[in-house]
């Protein structure tokens, strides 16, 4: 049996019953809701997290790459939705993956792409792909507005036509991140679900079907008093959780299920050093929102320790009081909860699946956006 | 021939003719300095940038993982020093290393783990490790001071042992990335150059050789007045550059070799969404310093435009005047030169290595820290 004292470091741990938790969690949500869940694995990016995700649930997934989409598919998690707004010069691998047997729904808030689109996949009626129409219910990234004249256009257009199929709308309310309330989130969360809900109607009112009515982030599937007209819901961080999502009552801190495994390779009075650095951790600053003073992450076992620098490969942990480091030498090992684990994960080839300080198993993560081999090299 | 529009984005590009000025000219402030180079090679991770930047140069390189020792020393590049302080469960890798032939220099400034390394070394008195002593030059990273009595402690213990080679003292002016004024950063370059002569000489002064006197960091390489004493120089972000560079006056704008090409998949009247967002860019922000609206990078060939806002797979340009995003239109590219290049590169499989729009090669990088293959995925 291997522990967590023999990996190597820095290593990214997951820890195996918060996951199951986690995901029981949000499963049970979606049920108490009345809707679906498709669980967005841009943040776990893993097969075997997928199949704890989807259980008790319909089986659909939600990714942010079509590297992502490729490799779920291979492994049976074929109803996919890409829930990032395509790029023309991404439809060929879509529709390569929809003739492959994928049942995957694209994003667009742009006419002249759906026009793009439908042209390039009208030879492809056996295997066509489905379409979904971004709503801006708020955050200002992608979508057009609910009440808009541009939503009915592309509805209209995409109507009917070979190759693609016209399945819904999609809104996420990347907004809620900025709330510092749960009362806030759940305002969001309404203005998410009834934008959706409105540009649905308006779409039903031309006469066509819209199945699809889909919602999510994880703060608002959290926190939504109720989602009625939605039909489903994509939240993907509330798998793992980090300090992020306890800063916003996503869940309860002791329910992060994923940390960074750091060797100490230097102890002074005042501050450790360990080889977890900006690259093992992110330099993402998200949670500093709720506390300023964590800095890059947060130590385990070590009373307000913090990761509060993070060069390249250092991270510097500094503590409020600097007696709690006294006992702690170069060679122990500690682990440090992260600001926004979707950050942090992706500088890391898996997961040391662990039950408290023994290794499971080992799940590997698709990263990235393109996989390179040495045939890739030379340019064409 | 390919070209940059039609490659998958979001793609690492790398101007090869801005990668081989900016490697000519360390190599020439080098020669200037009466230093050896030694080219960090955290930034690049690739062969083929450490075939140029040691060219006219000793050979030597520097590495920030194991990783990346064991990469660079199959391809040929046998003289290594891993600046990141070792950690005790690191030892058996980096001694495989230096049986496997790698002249491999390690780091510590811990009398214990010195003590350790000789006791796990002892064996392989044929192919030794070599050991820096860590200098604290001021950054408050790891370091004994070089007036400490720790110094010459670690360097008795070391005198003489089989397994392990004293070879000298080494230190990194961290803290020139918080100078902002190019007298500063000289005057931090001095006192890193200041620190390291002294720790060497008071090692000599036992009686013992300190064959290695290293200094480094792109803005002290490139800023200080001399080097008197020191023997090498160990600057990496130089090769390629970035905004926060450019800040620092290390290089002038139109010499950053890396970008990041990104397709446009939203356009709106007041800002543009592209399909990379904070994995394909990094969340750092050292950049901001010097400029607060740069964002998370600076859009190239649009006036006053930058990334500000980035999630996990979007990055949201504004302008300053919204009027230079008009003709921008979905499926459009555009390049986004990193704050800091160090992280930006690290989401990447490897480098589009390109002249204008053309694309020359691909280059592949060693990410990360242990390479995982199907075969490690099960614990033992």
């Amino acid at each position: 049996m291997t522990t967590t004292s023999e990996i190597p470091t820095p290593a990214l741990l997951l820890d195996r019953a918060k996951l199951e938790s986690n995901a029981a969690f949000m499963t049970g949500r979606a049920k108490q809701l009345g809707v679906q869940l498709r669980p967005h694995m841009k943040t776990a990016k893993s097969v075997d997290v997928a199949r704890i995700a989807t259980a008790g649930n319909f089986g659909g997934i939600t990714v942010s790459t079509l590297a992502e989409a490729r490799y779920f598919m291979k492994a049976g998690l074929r109803d996919i939705t890409y829930a990032v707004g395509l790029a023309p010069s991404k439809i060929d691998e879509a529709l390569s993956l929809a003739s492959l047997g994928a049942d995957l729904n694209v994003l667009t808030d742009n006419i002249e792409l759906a026009r793009y689109l439908i042209s390039r996949a009208a030879g492809q009626s056996d295997s066509p792909l489905s379409l979904l129409i971004e709503i801006d219910c708020g955050d200002r990234r992608g979508g057009v507005a609910p009440d808009s004249a541009a939503l009915l256009e592309i509805a209209r257009l995409v109507n009917g036509r070979a190759g693609v199929l016209f399945a819904g709308v999609l809104t996420h309310a990347g907004h809620s991140y900025a709330c510092s309330s749960v009362n806030e989130i759940a305002q969001v969360a309404e203005d998410e679900r009834a934008a959706a809900v409105l540009a649905a109607q308006r779409i039903r009112d031309l006469g066509m079907a819209c199945d699809t009515v889909s919602v999510g982030s994880t703060p608002t599937a959290t926190h939504a008093r109720h989602l009625d007209g939605v039909t489903e819901m994509r939240p993907g961080v509330y798998m793992f959780g980090d300090l992020d999502q306890v800063g916003l009552e996503s869940l309860p801190d002791d329910r992060i299920a994923v940390s960074v495994l750091a060797s100490v390779i230097g102890a002074y009075p005042d501050r450790l050093i360990v080889d977890a650095g900006g690259l093992a951790l992110s330099k993402d600053t998200s949670a500093q929102r709720h506390n300023p003073n964590i800095g890059y992450g947060r130590v385990v076992g070590l009373r307000g320790a913090s990761v509060v620098k993070a060069n390249q490969e250092h991270g510097i942990i500094m503590a409020e009081d600097p007696g709690v480091l006294r006992d702690v030498k170069v060679g122990d090992r500690v682990r440090i909860v992260p600001n926004h684990v979707c950050m942090t994960a992706a500088a890391h080839p898996g997961y040391y699946v662990v039950n408290g300080t023994k290794v499971l198993d080992r799940w590997p993560r698709i990263n990235g956006w393109e996989q390179w081999t040495v045939a890739t090299r030379k340019a064409k």
